[in-house]
């Protein structure tokens, strides 16, 4: 079975948004065993929405469109649907008054446009839309399905998740596909697959090895089809402890989880507390941990020391080694690690401090100069850093191998 | 001139990667006039890649393939170019001379598999990939330029701006596109539509006007294309105008920028500096601001006050109001958001405290209730917001609406 994704908006062919529902909808259908074989963002344009569709329509049995159901006049999906299966309109009269009833809570009136948000090709279902106001549709075509959503993304997933899915799963049975995800650090790509060369060499046709590299991280993904007679999740599960043999301590993790993931679930285990100095990475390594939900099980807060006056006065650092070594120092990131763990009073603490660039560089401190320190009560361990790439790149390395050097000193 | 871009990674399609080459190469080439038509995502599979080249040059001049250009067995991209165009395979000397200093000031053994690397397609132009080991290539076929570069972001901006875009340029000659973006606050979209319904519905055939809701902000995207004896930017500003009559005081900006953006804007030409004291966000709202390269101009430093021990004694927060009204309150708010400001000695600070959600949501502060203060020496604003969506939802919207109260406070 071929599924595809139609995003539509002028939005993400002219790079004002990003189109993340794709990788949503991409990773929610896989765990049903559902590959998406294209994802194809086009224009809000008539033409352009009536040929996507007749051309996945041409090779594909499940179409998921996204985008162009909002009230405004540049958006035009509902219509071309509607043109496009040849159908009437007729007004969802359960859609009107959740409407009248969304509206009337939140104190707004309600708009001639808004209402025309129950009007709907006469033909398809509706796919009731909890947290906004533009339904969702499902159209059923020459056997082929066809779902369209508003492109608000927690909308969208709202709706695809509790209205759409199931029936989906309902339709289509598909063999299951099985995801393992090996992740490693400091390693590159061409060192590990060297390394794994005779592993690979002798996967089954129905196993497939990809690898992600990003900021440090190597990801090793397993992917297995399920086949008659063969116990998929077995099989793959011993090609990744084979893998894992090999690779050994450059693994970090046997699951697809991030970094500070990876650190909160090790510190969670063992009731140990966390604290952050940033200076460089200003704030962003706080944000991954604290995406965590119920981060504040480990994680108990942070300084963001951007000027040398808040590492100073809030974390202890002597001011005089500001002109004598510089804010990008291993003696400063000591003191902001050990100062921060104790003003804080937690288990561990990371810190950092570096040149993320574009400005800010010298000749003995180039852009990608970081120093990053992490400690516990009895030992501090700090290592700098030269990193390549851009403001954020170097943001995200700092990042990954902040919670890095955490982990080893948990484990040690 | 039709482009498209084909980005290739079954990464993509499984959802593990967000595909943001994508909208950095849309917004990239439409500074120059040039619209992307498609943007199509396929797998790493030589057949798919080669139907998707074949399609492509079916009906555009100009192709950009991002992925699949890496050393290992899952990179099958160039492989599937050469036997696209029928060309053989020759060495590249100048790349080979650059990987073997690459891995020489890494000092990283150099593999049979990196030397690949400088094989390239006989018949391609190479375009020199300064950050990393997988050239660009520049193929001409029946008229039609095809670019292949790799998917890692970083390198692949750097081969396209500063090899591929000159080339571009030189070849193609565009209508030039003109955007302006205004930025609107706290009105929906619906509203906004019937307010300058009277400007839309005389706008010119060849300015567009698109709407981008986002977190409590709405974009309006204003988009003209050239035209013969007309002056595109004066049209479109002159609507822009209009607009700004109409709509007044729900306008925060006239151009694309973030809130945090607009903020930092405002403080930098007043010489003023910023702290900030988080809790819910968890330090979202620092990583946004810092973002901005020099952002330590105004950015002094945050206090990322997740736990209440840390909101008692890094920002003097009363102890016993966590037991009376509560960490999410106006009352502790109001005392993070005057401690933070008085610690870390700045003229304006922001705080922010709530309930992101999933847990920790109760009858009388579920979750999305939010409270957001913003103070300088003289002022201090506190207000209790509700807001709807998931865990990033909630953390976005008090982002924005901080951002937003300090813009006020600091014009008022």
């Amino acid at each position: 079975m071929r599924a595809e994704i139609i995003t539509i908006g002028d939005e993400l062919l002219i790079g004002q948004v990003v189109d993340t529902n794709s990788a949503w909808l991409g990773q929610t259908l896989n765990k049903f065993g559902i590959k998406i074989h294209r994802i194809n963002s086009i224009s809000d344009n008539d033409s352009e929405i009536k040929l996507q569709l007749s051309e996945c329509m041409s090779r594909s049995e499940l179409i998921i469109v996204t985008g162009g159901l909002g009230p405004t006049k540049d958006d035009i999906t509902k219509k071309a649907l509607a043109e496009f299966f040849g159908m009437g309109w007729r007004i969802d009269g359960i859609v009107l008054a959740q409407l009248e009833g969304f509206y009337k809570n939140r104190g707004r009136e309600m708009l001639e446009v808004n209402k025309l948000q129950a009007e709907l090709p006469d033909g398809c279902m509706t796919l009731m839309n909890e947290w906004g106001t533009a339904p969702g549709m499902w159209f059923e075509h020459d056997g082929k399905i066809i779902i369209s959503m508003p492109g608000v993304p927690y909308e969208m997933k709202n709706i695809f998740e509790f209205k759409a899915l199931p029936l989906i799963n309902e339709r289509f049975s598909q063999p299951k596909l099985y995801h393992k995800t090996i992740v490693t650090i400091n390693v590159p790509e061409s060192i590990l697959a060297k390394r794994i060369e005779a592993v690979e060499d002798r996967l089954p046709s129905y196993i497939k090895l990809a690898y992600l590299p990003n900021w440090n991280i190597v990801r090793l993904r397993l992917t297995g089809t399920e086949q008659a007679g063969i116990d998929i999740v077995k099989n793959v599960n011993e090609i990744s402890s084979a893998i894992h043999e090999i690779l050994g301590e450059a693994i970090v993790a046997l699951e697809d989880l991030s970094m500070a993931e990876i650190a909160y679930n090790l510190l969670s285990a063992r009731n140990k507390t966390l604290s952050v100095a940033e200076s460089c990475t200003g704030g962003y390594l706080s944000h991954q941990i604290t995406m965590i939900p119920g981060a504040s099980k480990v994680f108990v807060g942070s300084v963001i020391s951007y000027s040398n006056s808040v590492k100073h006065h809030q974390l202890g650092v002597e001011s005089t080694l500001f002109e004598t070594v510089g804010a990008v120092s291993e003696q400063v990131v000591t003191q902001m690690v050990e100062g921060v763990r104790q003003k804080l009073t937690t288990d561990y603490a990371i810190a950092i401090s570096g040149v993320a660039g574009p400005g800010g560089g010298s000749v003995e401190k180039p852009v990608g100069t970081v120093v990053i320190g992490v400690c516990d009560k009895d030992t501090t361990l700090v290592k700098t850093y030269h990193f390549i790439g851009d403001r954020m790149n170097v943001i995200g390395r700092s990042n990954n191998m902040a919670f890095d050097m955490l982990r080893k000193l948990i484990l040690s």
